[in-house]
């Protein structure tokens, strides 16, 4: 069953810029504030031209309600994930995670089989509010590659 | 085995900018004289900072030894491939062609399995001569993914 509010998050190592700089998601959530946006492909156009960049366009108004840190999580390498933020900016507003191996998109039940366009099983596009470890509000795409819910706007009303 | 100086290059297909866009290995080879290295990941050091940039750096002087074509492949998906050659500025030297789900890497019998740190089974790192589909001459790193036999100088002293 996909994960869902009022769920602990589970302990996951994710990878920030290289593959040995490991970031645990339970802990970096411990005791904070933290918004979860979990999309299927970087570079992708979708991910590229909309999800991520509203996250990182409103990165103030994350910030005055209460927002310790934003993760973008997919599963790619840590150096795919890296340059994908350095081409987006990211740097100082969203942390660009590595779920190298889907261990965190399993986790979460949230995996999408793109085998065929992409190459290997991805992660649904969701957008996530994490208190202290624990989902307290969670918008997947119902097709799990589209961006209307998961956008910055909808999880901001939530918060 | 893998693939060796004499051997027909496999018929298969890669993608190159979007995963609609297919272009045929065999067919892009047939007639032409065309340079394939292969590399383990996109956006890693070793392939940004030497092996792919050694191609693009010398791209007139293989144009002038007769080379048609020079063409990157990877086991990353189209979109990674395309802004990484962009990233690269290789747009008009070297085609960055998708080995989407490393379909190309296992039929030339040059996997590396890269799943701890990048996710998945890539391909070794090599250099590839191929005259009407036909190869003529190829260099595999010994140890799959470190850059001295398979840089552009090497290759080029075999055309």
């Amino acid at each position: 069953m996909p994960i869902k509010s009022g769920d602990k998050l589970p302990s996951v190592d994710l990878y920030e810029n290289t593959p040995t700089a490991k970031v645990n998601i339970a802990e970096l959530t411990a005791g904070k504030k933290v918004i979860i946006i979990g999309v299927p492909g970087a570079f992708t156009p979708c991910c590229s031209k909309s999800h991520l960049p509203s996250y990182i366009s409103d990165f103030e108004k994350f910030k005055s309600k209460g927002i310790d840190e934003i993760v973008c999580v997919a599963v790619n390498d840590p150096y795919v994930m890296a340059a994908w933020g350095k081409d987006q900016n990211a740097n100082g507003k969203v942390r660009m995670l590595a779920d190298t191996n889907g261990a965190f998109a399993k986790a979460l039940d949230l995996e999408k089989d793109l085998s065929g366009p992409l190459g290997n099983v991805r992660c649904q596009r969701f957008s996530m509010l994490v208190e202290d470890g624990v989902v307290k509000a969670l918008n997947v795409e119902p097709d799990g590659t589209g961006a209307s819910c998961s956008l910055s706007n909808n999880i901001l009303s939530q918060i």
